[in-house]
């Protein structure tokens, strides 16, 4: 593919705030200095070792920890920090955000947002919640590159009354970012999530934590013998604890449906172990294969054998004896 | 690395049957092609389409139907077939190994393969289970590669009164094909791959066949969004269903006992969703963390984000409304 050049003349604002530099806030900056180069960005933190590490890493935006201060004057303010912590930003941000401006966020879960956004803000104010279904198990500000969106999607989740040019203009600045946008109802959005990023999250952290307690193996066994299966969990087990633990707060009652599905499936699973069923077993371990082949397709994931990570391994220690 | 030449100098076995030409069994064929190119290989295959891909794959190598032929004069006979199928290809062969031989299989149980073996053999036949932890989603003969096995571990179950000899040329075969040789209790075996192998699989299964059972959640939507986590999940899942379910019929007490485990500490995570525990999942989700940087200490994962598997994705569509 040949070198793309970007610039800011389609892109829809002109300056955007974003609230929290964790792996989203920071790709976003990153996606946004690579496309609509002339954009200006204005980053808060609460953390001051983040700040510090914010004017190293875009030394061209403006970096503070108040974010009232840099809302000022922002077309889009997006937020990027844990879900549980949207209410207070929102509380400090709401008397300084500019007439006209969009207000939106990033997080896994949309009800819970939306709840907390709820009347903070004047009606010159639109709100359009979003959430980028991309990630990976590295956090923090360094974590962030630009690239993180392109092919993923992003669900924007509008609510009655929503401002069309809003809706419009945060669609653009998506794509521009090199995402596909879809719309959804935000319960919608929390049910289909709760399946497909908060139950796997929830079933890997309790895998990696059981297999760490389980006194007759060693924790030195279960690392050297994870090649089986078991480092696919350990990689999603090693994402942000804290944005996890809002995640599973604020989503409760669809992760706690989906769980019941998955513990009734697992409860059947153990039964036909435990009666010798083959047949239910091989069917059900069957037709769980064209999934997969459907994701491949949608380009939501590659092909390549073990995901192509064999070349990335570290290189092998001499052999013989 | 330079690119190294190899001989079969150092190589134990001037001959060798595989039975069973899946992605272990031509794993096996194509490392050892490549590292001890003199050595004679026998392929036995159940399958008939099988059985002509290898004339085509290995032209150099016998293939065939009946492994009573390809064990003829092998030092080692390597059995390369599902755990449930031990005991009648090891009742196939008996008759006609090489005395002096060596009996060995791959297969992810050893109690119920050394049970399926027990009593089978002349008292000139050296029986060591198994067992390479290295697989991939995919199978079949096609799916096989010379470096399958390279800085993977492979667990040796010897029993009491068992060939030294035959165990340490055992050790320098899989040592010659690049992995790393541990000697281990079979049953402690059983109990450690069923918490970093079997367990995985058999939640993976499960996720996936109840994300495509949820009635208000349609497959495409779990296609899109499975870049929150999901995916990870489906590859595992698109595993070999017959290997698989061999798997759990023969270590159904030790995937039992992980099982029950797994449940317990899935019902105490539910229940601090329910009851809204922050703290609780916190500290869960954090300690979850130091696993996966040992697994990637020892060489067993990359350490790249998102495995680096995103510089294999396909390209993105173009950008842009």
């Amino acid at each position: 593919m040949a070198a793309e050049t970007y610039s800011s003349a389609d892109f829809p604002y002109d300056r955007i705030a974003l609230i929290g530099a964790g792996l989203i806030g920071t790709s976003v900056a990153h996606a946004v200095r690579k496309r609509a180069p002339d954009t200006l960005i204005a980053f808060a933190d609460n953390d001051p070792a983040t700040v510090a590490e914010l004017a190293s890493l875009f030394p061209d935006n403006l970096s503070g920890s108040d974010p009232a201060i840099a809302v000022k004057d922002a077309d889009l303010v997006l937020l990027c920090v844990p879900v549980g912590a949207i209410g207070a930003v929102s509380d400090a941000i709401a008397p300084h955000l500019k007439a006209g401006a969009t207000v939106s966020d990033v997080g896994s879960v949309k009800m819970a947002v939306l709840d907390q956004l709820a009347g903070k803000f004047g009606p010159d104010v639109h709100v359009v919640a979003g959430h980028p279904v991309a990630g990976s198990e590295r956090s923090g500000p360094s974590a962030g590159f630009a690239e993180l969106f392109e092919n993923r999607y992003v669900i924007l989740t509008p609510t009655e009354g929503f401002h069309i040019p809003a809706l419009q203009a945060l669609t653009r600045f998506w794509r521009k970012l090199g995402a596909m946008v879809e719309v959804m109802e935000p319960t919608h959005h929390d049910l289909v999530l709760a399946i497909t990023s908060h139950l796997p999250h929830l079933i890997a952290y309790t895998i990696v934590g059981t297999a760490a307690d389980l006194e007759d193996v060693t924790e030195g066994e279960v690392m050297k013998f994870s090649a089986g299966g078991f480092r696919d969990f350990t990689r999603i087990a090693a994402s942000d604890p804290v944005m996890w633990r809002d995640v599973f707060l604020n989503n409760k009652e669809a992760v706690l449906e989906v769980l019941g599905r998955f513990s009734e499936d697992l409860s059947a699973l153990q039964r036909a172990i435990r009666w010798g069923e083959a047949d239910r077993l091989e069917d059900w371990f069957t037709r769980t294969r064209t999934i997969r082949q459907g994701i491949v397709e949608l380009g939501q994931d590659t092909d390549e054998e073990d995901f192509g990570r064999r070349s990335k391994a570290p290189v092998p220690k001499p052999y013989g004896d």
